[in-house]
This record gives C-alpha cells, sequence and structure tokens, in this order.
C-alpha cells in the first residue's frame, strides 16, 4: 500500500469534517422558492449520484482541491453514460469534454471542478484512472477518453502557479465518492473560492418534485466564486448593498460551474433546457455574469441506462417537454440556493501572500432579512 | 390619397394617447438597481432608435397590434444594417431573420414584433415596403430581405385566428418610427398581452452609462406576456405571493421578446453577450422560461455606421470585452425595469370570447413593496 | 366547391406532367458513392413522407411554387410531431420555425419552400390550414402554430416583388400531397431557380441501407439554387470548368435548403449529425458555401409517434451514435445526387424581365464524364 | 543549462529533418482548385503565423508529439490575442479552450496538437510557459490562461496510455516556433496518425489571394487522422476504391483538427464562417465525418492587433461579408490540399504492439489519377 503524502493526510483530515453541525442556509431562516429539498437538500438526493472531494490546505498558500460528481456513482455503472447537456452563461473559464458532450448528448463520466491552471492535470488524470480501472483490449479506447473538467480560478487565496494538484488527488476524489451528505464552503475545488467578495466555494441543494410532477429529484451542486459585493442578493433582498464593504466599481473576476442532476427521463436537449434554467437561479442571487467570470453549466440525467448504448436499437424514456415546467422551477431554486450555501458555509480563510478573505456574518445576514421582512423562523 | 380604414382609425386613436400622465414604475416608488436610466428612460434613449406602433382594437375581438423598433431611425439610415446578436433563452417562439442575423452579425433593418398569427404577413410586408421605398435596380436584393419579425401570444384577448393585422399596419408602424416616449402597455403588439396573470404589453426602459464607463447608453424595450401568478417578483419581493390570485400549478404558456438598443461599440459576438444579459434581468422578475414561453431576444448596436458595407475595407470601432461590465448591468437593470414597466402600464381588457385580464393594483402593489421595506418615496 | 383560379389551373397541368419519361442522373450514367437508393430514389421513399408542389408559371412573369414535405403524410398523423435537428451552413437565407425546432427537438408540422419574398404568406397559411383542420377548443393553439418554412430567391427568373404567392397556394401543396415519384427541376419552390449557372429546381434522392445495417431509409429533398459555373463537380469531376461559360468571378447569389428525412429512430441531437452531413453532400458537388448563399438543412426522423407527446412518460427508441455512419453516409451521398437530379431535371426556361437560363445539356455532360473516365457503362 | 534528455535528442533530429527534398502533392501533379498557394504552400505564409514541432519516436512503443501555432509568432507579439472562431462538424474530439474562444472571439495565445491522451499536460503547460515568460503581478492571471490544445487519436501506433508527451515537449514545439516550411507527415501532433488507412501526419498548405480580392493570404495546417479507405478521393478521383485495401464496413474512428489562418481582418463571427468551410474541403477527399471523428477546426485573423485590446475604445478594419467568397474557396482549397499533403508526406511506420501501418505509393496514386485524367503534366 502506498504511504499517504503529507498533502493527502491533510486533505483527508478536512473531508472526514462533516458538515452536519454547521448551519446551512434554510437554518438560518432564508427562504427559498419553488417547493421543497430532498431529505439531504443535496446533489445526492438524486439516486445513484456520489461525490468526492479533495481538499488541499497546506502551509501558508496552499489552498484549492478537486471536486469529484459521479453521475451513476463509483461502481461499475460509472461506466455507463448518462445523457446530457450544458449552457455558456459566460464562457470565460474552461469546462472539457464539451464538444463530444454536444455532439453525443452524453457525459461519459464524471464532472471533476478544481482551479483553472490544475484542469489539465485532472483531465489526464481522469483517463488514466479509467484506463487502469477498466483496460481496454487492443488499440481501442477506454471508457471517459474525453473527460468534463471544469474551474474557477483560486489565485487569490491559492499559490495557483505552484500547480500543486497531482493527479493523484483527481484519483483521490474519484475514490472516494459516496451518497451522502456533501461538504460544503472551504472544500474540494471549491477551498480558496470567493463570492461577492465573502469565502465561499462548494454548495448543494436539491428539489423533490410531488408524485403529480412525476416524483423526480433535482440536485444542483456549484463550485462558486464569482460576484461583486454591492450585487449580491439573498431571497431578493440586496445583503450586499446593506452590509457594504468590497471594492465598489471593481471588474468582477470569478467564476461559477453548476452541474445539475435528475432522476427524470430528460434526452439531451432537453437538459440543456434545464442547463440554462441555471442561469436564472444564478440571476437571483445578483449575478450579472461579469466579463470576467466563467459560467459554465451542465445538466445530466441518470435516467435511460441505455443512454450510451454501443450496439442495436436502444429503449428510452422521455419526459414530454410539456411537463418540464417544475423541473425548471426546480432547476432555478435549487441553483440559487446551493449558492447561498456555498456562501453561508463558507469559512474565513487566509492564504496565498498573506491575504484573507472573510466569511458572510451569519447573524448580520439574518439582521438584513428580517429588516426585509424577509427572515423566516 | 387611401382613406384611412376604420381600424387605422382606431389606431391612430389609441398612439395618440401619450403615456405622459400614466405612472412609471419608478413613479411609483419601485427600486431598481444598476444605475441611473436616460431622459426618457426608453429604447429611444439611445440615439437614432425609433419606435413606431399600431394598436388594433375594434369590436369584441380585435385587440392586437405591431410594434416596429428602428436601429437607426425610419429615414434614409434605415438601410445601413446594425451589428446584432441574439439569444434565445426558450424558443417557443418565432423570430424570424435568425439564420442571416447569426451568419452575418447584422440586423439589417428594423424589429417588429405583433402576435404570432401574424408574423408571416408582417415579415412579408417589411420586405414590400423596403421595395417600394429603396427601388433595386436589375434582379437584385431590397435591403431588408430577410425581416426580423417576432411574436408573442394574445389568444387569450385576441380573436388571433381571425388574421386582423394586415400588410397595412406594418407599414404604418414603420412609417409612424419615431424617437421621444414610447407608449407602454396595451399598444402596439403588446396589445392583447399578459404577465403573471396581470394585463401586460409593450414596456420599455433605459441606463445611461457615466462618463468613467464611455457615456453609452443602453434601452430595452420588450414584448411582455410571460408568468404564472405566484412566481411574479418586483424589486425581489415575492408580490405575486403575496397579492395571489392566478391558477397555481397552471402551465405557463406566454412569453417575451426583449429589444435591447445601444450605442456603444460592440461588434456581434459581443452583442451576443448583451443578448444573454436579458435574461438575468427577466430572472429577476421571478420568470422560469417556462416549457411554453417564447424567450427570444435581440441586441443591436447604433454605432459603427459601416456594420454592413458591402465595399472596401471598413474602419470599425470595439469596445474591449474587458470594459462590458457596466453594459451588463444596464442590460440586466433596464430589462428587469422594462418588464415592470409594461406591469405597471397595462390596463384592465376584456376581448375575445368576453375574457378580461385585470391590471395590477398600484396601491396594492406599493403596499406589498411597503411591507417588505422596499418602496422607495 | 371554389372554381379554380388562373393560376391554380396552370399549377395543376404542370403537376401531373410525371416525370417518369424524364432521365435522372443515374439514367445518364453518373455513378454515386454510399450505397444504393431505395425504389423511387426519392425521399417519399421513407415510409409515410409525403410530398405537395404547386408550381406557377404564369404569362411571363410568373415562374415559382410551394414544395410541402410532410414527415408522417397528409392524414391525421400529421399532427404528431417528428424528431428533427437542423443545421445552417450559411445563413444568409430564412428557415422560421427554427427556436422551437431547436428548442424543443421537433417539427411539429410540414416543411415548405419557396421564394424568398413569400415565406411569411406561406408561414401564416400554414397556421390557418392547421387550425381550420384541427379547430381548437378555447384559447389553445392549434397544431403548426410555429411553422417551418424556407426559401431560395428565383428573382432573376420571377417577379418576386410582385408577390405571386398566394396563401390558397400553400393549401394546395399540403392537399396534394402524396408519396410516390417527386417531381424535380422546374417545379413547386423550385421553379425558377438555377445552380450553377444552369436551370435548376426541386432534386431528391434516397438510399436504402442493407439489413445489417437496420435496413433504414434515407431521403433527400433540395431546393437547389446555388453556384458559379466554374464551381460545378459531378461526380468528382469538373465539368462547369469543362463545359464553361458563366460569369467568372461573380459572386454566388444562390442558396440551398436542404431536408433530409429517414425512418432510422434518432433523437433530436442525432438530427442535428445528420443535417450537419448535407453540407459534405453539398461540397461533393463544388459549393463553397458562397456569401450570398443561404445553406440552411433540416433532418426529421419518421420514427417515434410519441416525439411530440404532451403527457405521461414515453417510450422511444434510439440507434445509438455509434451506429450512424451508414446513415452519415447515406446523407451524404443522398444530397450530391439529389443536386446533380435537381440540375439534370431543369428545363430552360425564360421569364421574368425576359431572362433566359439554360438547362444543362446531357450529352455533354455525359462527354464530360467520358473523358475522364466516371461514366458508369 | 539543462541537458537534453533523450526524447528531446530523438525529437530534435527528426526536425531537423527538412521537408524539402520530398515532394509534396503539387509535385506529384495532383491539381488543386480555388487559386494559387503562397510561396510556401504553408500556414506559414501568412505573415507572422509560426509552427513549432517535437517528435517524439523512441524504442518500440512512443509514436507521437505536439505541434504549436502561433497566430503573431513566439516573440513578445505573441502575448496578443487574435479574432478567432470555431467549428465542430463532428465532435468526437477534444479542443480546450472553446468557451472562451466563443464568448470573447478570440484565441488568447497559440492552438497546440497532440495525442488524444496528452492534451491536460499540454494544456497546463501552455499556461505554465506563459506564466514564467511574463510573469503576473499579485493575483491577476498570466495571458494564455485559457489555452487552446486540440488532439486526434494515435493509440494504433503509439503507446497513447503511457502519457510520453511532458510540459517539456510542449515548452520545445512552442520555443522553436518559427516561419519558414513545415514539415509534413510524421512529424508533430501528427507522428502516429493515419488517414484512409494510411500513414498520415501535419499537413498543411495555403492560398495567396489576388490583389483585386485583398491579396490575403489563407493557410491551413491539418493533424490529420481519419477516413476509411474506400471513401478516399484525391481532386475528385476515388482513389480508395481504385487502390483497394482497407477494413471495408469498418467504422471510422480517426479524427482532423484543422487551424486556418489568415491575414484577412475578419472579425470573430466571419472567422467561424471560414471555419466552417474547412468542412467543405475535408468532404472534397471524401470525408463523411463519421461517428468516431472529432472533426474540429479553428480559423483565426493576424490583422487587427488590438482585437484583443483591454482598455479604450479600439480601431478595427473589417473585410465586408460580400468579399469573402474568395477566402472561402481559399479555405476549401488549402484544407483540401493541406490533407492531400499530409497523405504523400505519411511514411511507413512501425509502432505500438508492432503495427505497421504503410505510407501511400506515390507511382500508384499518380497512375489512378492518370486513368482518370486528372494528373497535371
Amino acid at each position: 500500500m502506498r504511504p499517504l503524502t503529507a498533502l493527502a493526510v491533510a486533505s483527508l483530515a478536512l473531508a472526514t469534517a462533516l458538515p452536519a453541525a454547521e448551519p446551512r442556509a434554510r437554518d438560518l431562516g432564508i427562504p427559498f422558492d419553488f417547493g421543497a429539498p430532498g431529505p439531504l437538500n443535496a446533489i445526492t438526493d438524486v439516486p445513484g449520484v456520489e461525490v468526492g472531494q479533495v481538499t488541499l490546505v497546506e502551509g501558508a498558500h496552499v489552498r484549492t482541491g478537486v471536486t469529484a460528481v459521479l453521475p451513476r456513482g463509483r461502481g461499475d455503472a460509472a461506466r455507463r453514460p448518462a445523457f446530457a447537456g450544458y449552457f455558456s452563461l459566460n464562457g470565460n473559464g474552461e469546462m472539457t469534454g464539451l464538444p463530444w458532450l454536444e455532439e453525443a448528448g452524453v457525459l461519459d463520466g464524471p464532472v471533476l471542478v478544481t482551479n483553472t491552471n490544475s484542469v489539465g492535470v485532472v483531465r489526464d488524470a481522469v483517463i488514466a484512472y479509467a484506463a487502469r480501472r477498466w483496460p481496454v483490449a487492443g488499440d481501442g479506447w477506454t471508457v471517459w477518453s474525453l473527460p468534463v473538467v471544469a474551474e474557477t480560478w483560486d489565485g487569490g487565496l491559492n499559490d495557483i502557479y505552484g500547480m500543486h494538484v497531482k493527479a493523484e488527488h483527481a484519483w483521490q476524489a474519484l475514490d472516494r465518492a459516496s451518497g451522502g451528505p456533501v461538504a460544503e464552503g472551504n472544500v474540494g475545488g471549491g477551498t480558496g473560492m470567493v463570492c461577492f467578495e465573502w469565502k465561499c466555494g462548494i454548495g448543494t441543494a436539491s428539489r423533490a418534485l410531488g408524485k403529480t410532477s412525476g416524483g423526480y429529484t433535482v440536485g444542483v451542486l456549484v463550485q462558486a466564486n464569482f460576484g461583486a459585493r454591492y450585487q449580491a442578493r439573498v431571497a431578493g433582498v440586496p445583503v450586499g448593498q446593506e452590509i457594504g464593504g468590497g471594492r465598489r466599481g471593481r471588474e468582477e473576476t470569478g467564476s461559477i460551474i453548476v452541474v445539475v442532476a435528475t432522476d427524470a427521463p430528460l434526452l439531451p436537449h432537453q437538459l440543456k433546457r434545464l442547463a440554462r434554467r441555471a442561469a436564472l437561479g444564478l440571476a437571483r442571487t445578483g449575478s450579472v455574469a461579469g466579463n470576467g467570470s466563467g459560467d459554465l453549466f451542465v445538466a445530466f440525467s441518470t435516467a435511460n441506462p441505455e443512454a450510451g448504448a454501443a450496439e442495436g436499437v436502444v429503449d428510452l424514456k422521455m419526459l414530454p417537454n410539456d411537463r418540464m415546467d417544475r423541473l425548471f422551477e426546480a432547476t432555478v431554486g435549487a441553483t440559487e440556493e446551493a449558492i447561498v450555501n456555498a456562501l453561508v458555509a463558507g469559512r474565513t480563510m487566509t492564504g496565498h501572500d498573506g491575504r484573507t478573505v472573510p466569511s458572510i456574518d451569519h447573524a448580520q445576514l439574518q439582521a438584513v432579512l428580517r429588516k426585509y421582512g424577509r427572515l423566516a423562523r
């Protein structure tokens, strides 16, 4: 057995700090629209979806990581493609694998998110992982040959040019993937991320549709790293302007990656429709998708196990377009909530070059919402 | 001279009812973000842009019309194409002329909006208008050969299958185009339109950027016809849920066309960026872009008079991408405000088959905003 | 019964002139790649597909018409949407209905092709036709509310600004739709069209896949109106340069609409893939998709009768991406052949302003191919 | 000074084998359309464009490499973005950096091509290269932060899972970039590539437009790795069928990356138009863009040095759309010729697992063309 490196130990230590005791947005009394969340209020409420995260916090300068979302979990079902679609609201970012996702209508494997300068190493690592785990015969391709890896920029808190993410971190994120609660805030790819000039990072939320709407679940995971202070809105309330601070007029340079999962049987063109709705959830938090923001969204469906079949003629299920409105609402609501969850979960961090980014003060946030009549008890 | 028909008389009567005396959203104390409007708070604040509207209200069943937006006014400059880009947030609608707008990056002529079933007659009428006004020699094309005509559905209040819009109405809308204040609510293409189950229609707004941001103007005109009551938000406040009414759970079947104008020197790919931001303004009013909604947005720039030159190598100006953030904010803010203006301007109407759609009660709207601490004095 | 107008009589006379006696490209010994055609070598080899055409040739100036392709024929199945996708190789043209086709992944009704200035009248006529035939209750939409109507420019031979196509012509094209052989050349929407400066028009072809490839059929119909003489290639041979003539260096101003039909169970994103292959077939005839050319392609599948269902969760079939290569070849081959069929079927025509466009000389074409060792037999 | 590794030595040895003595397609008498090439008949005919290649041939299993194209050369001008556009004909491949290229309309830095499994390492290496060469102050981004790196699959001849491409190879390719002749065939990223089941690789060609067309140059570089034997066409002649061999009916699994360069002052949306024309050049060689093929094309313009300016309002030049036809032809012609050049330059290679891929026999190719009357001279 290969001994754990110092980095990996640091990562594990953080990863095992379960988020259970930490209040999430709803715990603070923040109201959200469009139905009720699933049991975990997380992307993992969609059956089969698993998340694995590796957090790299080391010394004064390393504040980064990797988060992996596996549509069909980390078992052998992971080799089965899932129907998928994407939307680029503002393409100042990277998400590899898009030409094939668009062409074939499938996500061949997992989605990983990390920092901007580590997209490549993570991308190649995904191929190596698959090739080792499911060896190919002859000169064939492995599964996962065109990996989907996205990023946001953590160069404010992380020594991003130090290239601290290694292939083994991507492998660990994949190996650790599981269902259950998802750590939020300063974890995984979100470790060094910042929203509205407050500490931010990974966030998640979900919506469980009622029986008459098919009983489907929509889950969202975000790596959130966007926004100028004065733009911030929570529950429609201009909290950024109320709390103040931030460098007004400064260009927005962050980004947000949104991963939308559902078990509703949607085809690729319908999943593009879901992906586009993530923009509407983002807008409700005050974003204008600034020029410097890489706002890239991907949506997939865990239904239709034969989505990526190579042989025969396969049987599929499809939810008609006319029945998608509740899914659209769920996506908008869960995206908005996942972002606020990321913000609420962020913890003040000092990193690269001694820069410190504060978390939002929960009591202050509640006070502002109360002033505007928007704090649920 | 051809005598005016009864329809045309009715139209003129309405069109001359200037909107001056009617309160607009800001007059009611509704706050909006992202800077100050131009002098008219209308798309016509962008120098050169003209709007012409024909309103058809006749007997019990005709409640429709045509609205024309001319990027370079109705004079001979109208033959000069303007750089343009579009975005389809939800394509359950029609906007003709998109293949060429996308390919060439220009809007060859005006944008007209009308009801769904009249797109064709208006489209051909634009060609006929141009061919008559600027005859071509030999077997050439006229200008405006691939017109941009969009629609929303007024079949609730209008006898839409009666096909009451005629070519002459499109011609009148073009001939009447002018700068100055723009009538809102039950006028032009917006005559029979409905938002959040309240009477709605045409709305407009603008933002004037400060000198340090280039001093540009962004103007927006919407034909708004979307939304379920419970979704409605004004200034971040859930006014739809507060006021109530509406048929909860009913599918949203409306649509919204957004026309964004600016004098900032933007290239076609940058105007797509503006068009996409209209979605974020729409989201702030509570829309989730329901399946039945045709949410199509077009943006153009009045700069670069040589945008559509046929000969030589032309000189252009471009505002760098890095300087677009204020334009993004302006587009988000003006789109949100134009929609609320359309809602505020809507007047209770009874139409086809005796159906009545009420306007939103201004006092009640103000009361709700006051309750949530969001009414400006 | 409404008496036939003179125009309609002229149309019927032409339409009943069956193409049986006329040689098609294969009859001349021109070789084509990628498998064997179906029994008719026409789009109507795809079971259920029907074509109706109205040809308007009257006096010295009227040379135009309408061609309708109905994916599921003209019976009540016509109300069932078919999965579809499109591609704009060069968008200097019009195809209405694209936002919804892209969004929903379906073609709601027929595809009609006509001249540039008549797209609107035909578009509204399709709505009126459907509303009359399948009346809607209450304030609902009819089927076919966002019609797909495309065009090419026949202003060289036709008095295109005379707007001679009327709603009734579109209705006739729909009413006459049938399976069986499809008239080619100077018929329907292709009446006044020109390719490589020879008379051209409507063309069609098909490929029948072998059993091991699923036994599917791909059928193509083109309205072809593109190309400069020197560009023309037939079977890889530079026939345009060999035969000569034409105005070298002149800008290409024509266009081509391609309709691809198949009974293979393809999803919308896969039908986009087929539509894109039409470009490759076009390229084999020498086209470079000139700036003035409106090269718009639409592909649909007649499989999956529930493609446009509004309720429930529907069962679908899908052919895997990995099995599409034969369909790609079939599309490339049938598009190339349909274009050459249109060229071979074109007959010398004198029209508007006394202009005459000659047909290609069959014997001369054969001689050139023989010289290059490319004439079969 | 860092000592050269064995790999680098092998690479240098190959790279210094100039292609001068080797016949190219025109030298064999193969005719091409659409004007005359520039002096080098290479992408480097476009002033300023530089190409650097690293070839890795080592032992029995390593047959791969990296090719870099620098729009503005490797000097400090390399930091200036160039307007660009892309097209995915068949997205079964990877090209990173597309979201920002599409959004901003620029190529921020070079385009690199390598094998499928090495895209990530090359991508991160480009960032590291730029950061080292042009250090950033504070927490800013370096130039080249979202690199464009594309691939085709060399797993038939190369031990692709051995991940033999390292960051230093990407750096060498960048450092070696120069104008002048471009090595073709088994070099750089093309080292292990195969077309129509013959050895293939890198190819290049150009077209120099006449004075009346503006005197612009279009240059193309391809990494060609596609096609089944029976599909192959050269100069319109079915050489694949004539020469025979190949595994008929086998799925096409290759790919082609096309880089189109021009000094014509084109805007981003116009460069998309050029990129799309690469598909038409590809089609002329017989390709149907099979399902397994990653056919991704990028076009850039070296004009407009201010394309990526961050401040002020910049002056640009634009060639009108109406003047693009000669550029379209040049792109089609140069793409076709670059592919045939790659095929002609390919040399028989034995690689991974002892597999051998033969080159096409030049005399046999000439004999076939002569038979079909298509050999010049």
